[in-house]
């Protein structure tokens, strides 16, 4: 009888972790993922998106409850606050993705994690938005991700440990080198 | 006795939007916006954010609400499926600030919009966040956004309207263009 005795470092299984990257190294096509989601305007700066199933290799994989995210401007910006606004998201899906990308691979390297911050920053300049100045652009002119680490390493491990986010994270790099976007339109 | 009648189109009332127009055009500094989220990790591939205080010229503005976004991967990914994950929070916020672009710049041109949906989707290649091959990135390696939009315009216009999300989103140009994320780590 073979047993197998999962290994947990930061919340993270190890084990499969390893037989993840065994498998993608065997079949690369399991490491194709293609993620959706679906948005709907409901009035002014409020729309929501459900998130919807998404394809892991040949798999299609629904989420195990229905996640609906909601976003809205706040008044300032002529809308009803009813949610984090989208630029506050993108903020959101960094910060998310810098921290789990350090957890996981610094579980793969077997390096405990106790707890880790972060404050992101990041400055837009509302000329660009509303088409008031050739010269400045509508997104943000700079994010600062500030992160805050407990962790029982040397200065060295603790250096590598921050270099993680950076280093792996799909958003991270998704932001800093861009990415193709093509839109479509259509009538309903 | 002066009388203001707010002009509503598409949910945006129109008189501030111009209103906020002149007050940027006069004094760019009002335009100055600056975000910031602070994230916690939970454990695992889970974490949450939540929306702090924005600057806006020089003003301190607070949500009305507690706003608290979550964000964990799905079981194949190695998580416990209590949130989106890093990179589908990344297609919401680029929906939602296509969308709500479209809507606001339409609405400043007294282009009424009934409905807008949309669907994103985003490949990601698995083998980039696992280092298991230099020239496959970790980001999204393309993204498609396909709007649908029930509006009664000429082709023209909705051609135009259809422009307004790549032309002016902070979200979109973020994402096409790059933006240069600092990283800083300290100890706790």
């Amino acid at each position: 009888m073979k047993q197998t005795i999962a290994a947990i470092t930061n919340g993270v299984d190890v084990t499969r972790m390893h037989e993840t990257i065994e498998a993608v190294k065997e079949a690369p096509e399991a490491g194709h993922f293609h993620f959706r989601i679906q948005n709907r305007w409901v009035n002014g700066g409020e729309n929501l998106s459900e998130v919807r199933p998404f394809t892991a290799g040949s798999k299609l994989i629904r989420h195990k409850t229905k996640l609906i995210l909601a976003a809205d401007e706040p008044d300032v910006l002529l809308g009803n606050d009813n949610g984090a606004n989208p630029v506050e998201h993108l903020l959101h899906a960094l910060a998310s993705c810098v921290t789990t990308s350090m957890v996981y691979h610094a579980a793969a390297r077997g390096i405990s994690i106790d707890q880790v911050e972060s404050l992101l920053e990041g400055n837009i300049d509302l000329r660009g938005f509303l088409a008031l100045d050739p010269n400045i652009r509508n997104g943000y002119q700079g994010i600062r991700v500030t992160l805050r680490i407990k962790a029982n390493v040397s200065d060295e491990q603790f250096r590598e440990l921050s270099s993680f986010g950076p280093k792996f994270s799909p958003v991270f790099d998704s932001l800093v080198r861009g990415v193709p976007v093509d839109v479509l339109a259509e009538r309903i």
